[in-house]
């Protein structure tokens, strides 16, 4: 007999739930994305799907029509009925006993969770300290896939630093993005990033920092800096979807210029704030 | 109020069933097994589960009695009755709502599969075919991980070819391993494989498969090869758990000397029957 065992229970493998037998478990075969609402309204949709298109494209999970995840979205967030909420949702490929090799007319899963999202103007007030790690992801890291257990142990170490992000160093020596968030730095009157060459996530909320920055008169250059540049560096912050933009004020225990949030860093928090009225 | 959506329904977030929480399905979060068992009798479990607690340990799940996996495994092995089974088991980090950080107190979850392995001897009697992949996986393939989307996008890619496992390359154009499999070539009377400080698991099969290898005469090189080096061998064989020892007849198309099991290989599938008995 087929069997299956959930801590100590055991039971017919055909009486599982789909849920335990989900490739997403198994393989982290599925993506997801992280949206935000602002005051009651969904920020970025469409950029969001159409990364997700992306996503399920670049994996082979054909039978999605964006247009029904667009609609769920909207429905669970009405639901939800909260004005600053977090909307994480992911799609796995599908149900099935374990095997490497998929059957391609699985069903996927669609999953999706609304929460609150906490107050964070203490950290825009105060800035972050972030702590160096080896980038030890996959290699496509332009896909936003559930395999994550790289990130997760990287913000592990940063949490036991007492930081708040860790900066994620590849194996030439460079800064490819924080394990959970885009990375900046602002050098003179020049705004620096990885480009989306480099391994990195073609993150939603770095393209619109990097909009924000050319209104203000930066000069934007995609070059990769190493943690020693960084750590010299004017000012520094990081760009995530649930927080837009936040002042990075220590690097690996170096504080950044004064220790406080950079004049640029500011500004560009007031000018993100355009983009969301 | 915190909702969750799953497929087209709504539901209060604290309804969810907790294998919905998964932090296996979020991240990759969690470690696995794949042992099986000859004729009634389980296979190098100390190895697989001193690996298992290997695994652990690098990612901090710590809250696992490895005596206490053992007697779950030998309880659900003596329920299924399988003679020739393939045991499936993983523990992840435990349910929570999905963050990065997690709380070190989470209880991990425990699930096994028992299921028949399907009869291999023509597979090893014909030998298969193989195609080579860019190794994408991440920098810690020596845990074994649930980060295996890698792996799959290989083995789907292969599959499209009409070959039984990809071959892995990396970056410095060398072989690591199979997608789910040790991978082998002997060439004169040398067997040639990739050391274990290559990025790669350290397979339990390939330990048997180089005794049995020092067993029948043959020199041990572990140096990884080139696609090009592995396409012009003498023999090539892969190794993993559920099928032991594999001959390869074609690599890229490349079909391996006279493009039948060589000779080596075929000893080392009898000499490997000694450390089941």
């Amino acid at each position: 007999m087929q069997i299956a065992m959930i801590q100590d229970k055991i039971i017919p493998a055909e009486q599982l739930d789909p849920a335990y037998l989900d490739r997403g478990t198994y393989f982290g075969d599925g993506v997801y994305e992280v949206i935000r609402s602002y005051d009651g309204k969904i920020f970025a949709l469409d950029e969001h799907l159409a990364r997700f298109a992306n996503s399920l494209s670049a994996i082979e999970i054909t039978a999605v029509d964006i247009n029904r995840i667009r609609d769920r979205i909207l429905k669970a967030f009405d639901a939800a009925g909260i004005a600053n909420a977090k909307i994480y949702f992911h799609i796995t490929r599908g149900s099935a006993m374990r095997d490497h090799l998929f059957d391609a007319n699985l069903q996927p899963n669609f999953f999706l969770t609304i929460t609150p999202l906490s107050d964070d103007s203490k950290t825009k007030t105060d800035g972050i300290a972030v702590s160096t790690h080896p980038d030890w992801r996959w290699k496509r890291c332009d896909i936003k896939s559930l395999n994550l257990l790289a990130n997760v142990l990287a913000l592990r170490d940063a949490s036991k630093k007492g930081c708040a992000e860790a900066i994620l160093v590849d194996d030439a020596g460079l800064i490819t993005e924080g394990a959970a968030s885009a990375f900046f730095a602002v050098l003179g009157k020049t705004l620096r990033t990885t480009p989306l060459t480099g391994n990195i996530l073609p993150s939603i909320t770095r393209k619109f920092a990097i909009v924000a920055a050319k209104n203000i008169g930066l000069e934007i250059v995609q070059q990769p800096l190493t943690p020693q540049q960084a750590a010299k560096a004017d000012e520094l912050f990081i760009a995530v979807t649930t927080k837009d933009i936040v002042p990075v004020v220590s690097f690996d225990d170096t504080p950044i210029a004064d220790g406080l949030p950079g004049k640029y860093t500011k500004l560009l928090i007031e000018e993100f704030r355009s983009f969301i009225r």
